[in-house]
């Protein structure tokens, strides 16, 4: 069975729906409702008669229609019956947001296994329990917290609700988006692989963000993560790198961690890039949802700040890109047509005095030069008119990577105006550089 | 003769002060309005007679009273004359904001000079040329952009006017603040040396963050920094790591960037902490503004989110924190008073379920143990009375680093309320630990 029934369900039910603000139930059946989900939604609560403003059910079997996705979020000892229920109804799929299954011993594992089985028999598929749920923008389905909504085309995947939600967060605040995110929680019935095959077929997720302590099946994932890898760039962040942290991953999941040297190897062979935290995880994520695909390796640094243009040098040394010596046609053109103050090398300083019409000249030298890839194009002190310059040459198709710092109020408004137009924009040069050479990793 | 002049001074004149909004000699003068400066104040422009208000004078010469510190923002050709006339205003100190100096060559080279021969001629000191200024917000003297007045324990002295600018708006922005901030510019005559020396004996500066590309006198710095570092923090950011940077660096500033190991062995030797970006570098100055001192590297990880605890504890790993057992008396303590799904290890794991209660609960038994050195406090979810818990336990002096993440709009909320109590919010635990660790290296 596909796993569309998850992502874009004509009916939802949410078991243990509550009319009480601050209860999981009401939280996450609120924001069902919030993001705008267009298909029937039935709460099920046998104390309500209506939670806000939908009819409410004593039971699953009582709603009147077919329901095709069921989120359930009642205590564990009721969910092997739940699931049953949902069985008679002819569910495909549940969301079990509940906790106290396997994570908590043994008689959370026998409860986890009798679920399990209920699915079985009815042909469910399971995301979960002890998750954070679902939330699949396009459809307007936030079976999760908290709330977000803006579209995009970064889709996660996560083993921790926490940093998955970190992620979500992130995206939106900056105008980003997510397409779909699932929280794994004990991953009892649908793991990463088939979300990662899922996902890889997926047209609206343009990158993959995963959030994993472990994998069930080292081989399977392997096979599976190649083949989404060539479909679409593939981002990991693996917890339990080292020996302590290891052993928090078999307490927090019961996974294996693993000999971390053997996932490094494992994850470049296939081709999946790795970040080494979340806000990494994040920018990768951002840059290849949001720049066009640089063509090589080779990169100009432009910038109105000797020093952040310094540290972007720097970074991409260090990352491995290659700083091309400025093009000759270029050069002479720059030559003729920028302040003699201007250092025409690599890093490009157009200096304090820099204007956003330097910035296009430059712009437009560089993007008629094929052995140019990428520019990292740092504004110190955004001036008039940088937006609408960047937004030119971005629409062109050169990857230009705009890094924004120490502009105040001002650059917090550029900065804006660049999110609304699906401009990326970083704030350390440093980070940039880094998440621009994981690009090329793809 | 002391650099109090240029964060001190009683009386301050603009030359070149503006009326025209967008120029810098406008902006740099509203700047210093806007934060509120105490002293007096007078705008000098041959071409106006009142800018913003106050009443203008066609030359320094014919200010009524005396002046004690300058800014200056005219034509460089202007300048050494400018400073002259400074000389027979008895001024004792010169933020010279214009370029064109050393920085253009040949000519400019020569501008500086006569500049400098003025200077000394009159016994005036000076910071830049082709400087972003100075900031002093315990005098209410922003004579620099962007507007920033948030006050705070965080001095600033950068080779790099925009990344200087970086660290205050992100300080600013989160509520920790500024105390002084210089753009060094052309370090013709005030350096960094002589900056550290002045704010290591400045009382309202608990931490200095340099951001420096180059030193002018390697043995004197180390002299210096040295007796700086037994005073206070002295935290380090140096561009021009790579070869390629340091070739930027001497296109920059003319300054030799030197050989990176011979740096970076020259900080370890005097105890000065090395940040390796921007933000970093903002992360540790943060911490250091606002953590109490852990006493050692004992670090205990509580957390509401098993994977961000995870991640927590990899980074305590590579930063080499040493994560002690959970105390026998804390254990038995926490065995008693939280639900048995809480792993008793640290990682600290109170799941998804976790209450401020327990938290605080755990915040106790840990404040009672001197083996525990700090507490990293990870949040997933922002619970009620969370902020309350955190804020009567970082009074009682343990270090506790609080990381939020994923909470959407309550997270931001919580987070701000935090910060308005000066406790210092981490939003990626890999970053809240590696400042945490930079801690300890002081």
């Amino acid at each position: 069975m596909s796993l569309k029934s998850f992502f874009e369900p004509k009916s939802v039910a949410v078991i243990g729906a509550s009319r009480e603000p601050g209860k999981l139930g009401h939280e996450v059946f609120k924001n069902i409702i919030d993001a705008g989900f267009k298909g029937e939604l039935y709460p099920i609560n046998p104390k309500a008669d209506e939670i806000l403003g939908r009819k409410c059910y004593p039971s699953i079997k009582d709603v009147p229609s077919d329901v095709e996705l069921v989120v359930v979020i009642v205590p564990a000892r009721f969910v092997p019956q739940v699931i049953a229920d949902c069985g008679l109804k002819a569910v495909r799929a549940v969301i079990v947001i509940s906790s106290g299954f396997k994570e908590t011993g043994e008689a959370g594992m026998e409860l986890e296994r009798q679920m399990l089985a209920e699915a079985h028999k009815a042909g469910i598929r399971i995301i979960g329990p002890n998750c954070q749920g679902v939330n699949s923008t396009t459809s307007g389905l936030c079976a999760s917290w908290p709330l977000v909504t803006t579209k995009g085309a970064i889709s996660i995947v996560s083993q921790s609700g926490t940093v998955g939600a970190a992620l979500e967060c992130w995206a939106a605040d900056e105008g980003v988006g997510v397409c779909k995110f699932v929280a794994l929680g004990n991953k009892s019935d649908v793991d990463e692989i088939e979300l990662l095959e899922y996902l890889a077929d997926d047209s609206s997720t343009k990158v993959i963000a995963l959030y994993i302590e472990g994998v069930r099946d080292g081989r399977k994932f392997m096979e599976v993560a190649r083949d989404a890898v060539r479909k679409k760039p593939v981002v990991v962040l693996k917890g339990g790198r080292t020996v302590k942290g290891a052993e928090a991953v078999l307490s927090h999941t019961r996974s294996l961690a693993g000999v971390d040297k053997i996932f490094d190897a494992a994850f470049k062979q296939v081709g999946i890039i790795r970040a080494g935290g979340v806000e990494e995880l994040y920018d990768i994520c951002k840059g290849f949802a949001r720049l066009p695909p640089p063509k090589g390796k080779n990169v100009v640094v432009i910038t109105s700040s000797g020093g952040a243009g310094i540290l972007a040098t720097d970074a991409s040394e260090e990352m491995d890109l290659n700083l091309v010596n400025l093009p000759d046609k270029a050069r002479s053109t720059l030559k003729e047509k920028l302040p003699p103050e201007c250092a025409l090398r690599n890093p490009l300083d157009l200096t304090g005095s820099a204007t956003s019409q330097m910035y296009d000249e430059v712009l437009a030298a560089l993007g008629a030069e094929p052995e140019v890839h990428s520019v990292v194009m740092i504004i110190g002190d955004p001036m008039s008119g940088i937006t609408e310059v960047i937004l030119k040459h971005f629409k062109a198709g050169k990857t230009i990577v705009p890094v924004m710092l120490g502009g105040g109020s001002v650059e917090v408004e550029e900065r804006a105006k660049l999110q609304r137009a699906n401009v990326p924009v970083y704030s350390d040069p440093t980070r940039a550089v880094r998440a621009l050479a994981a690009l090329m990793r793809h």
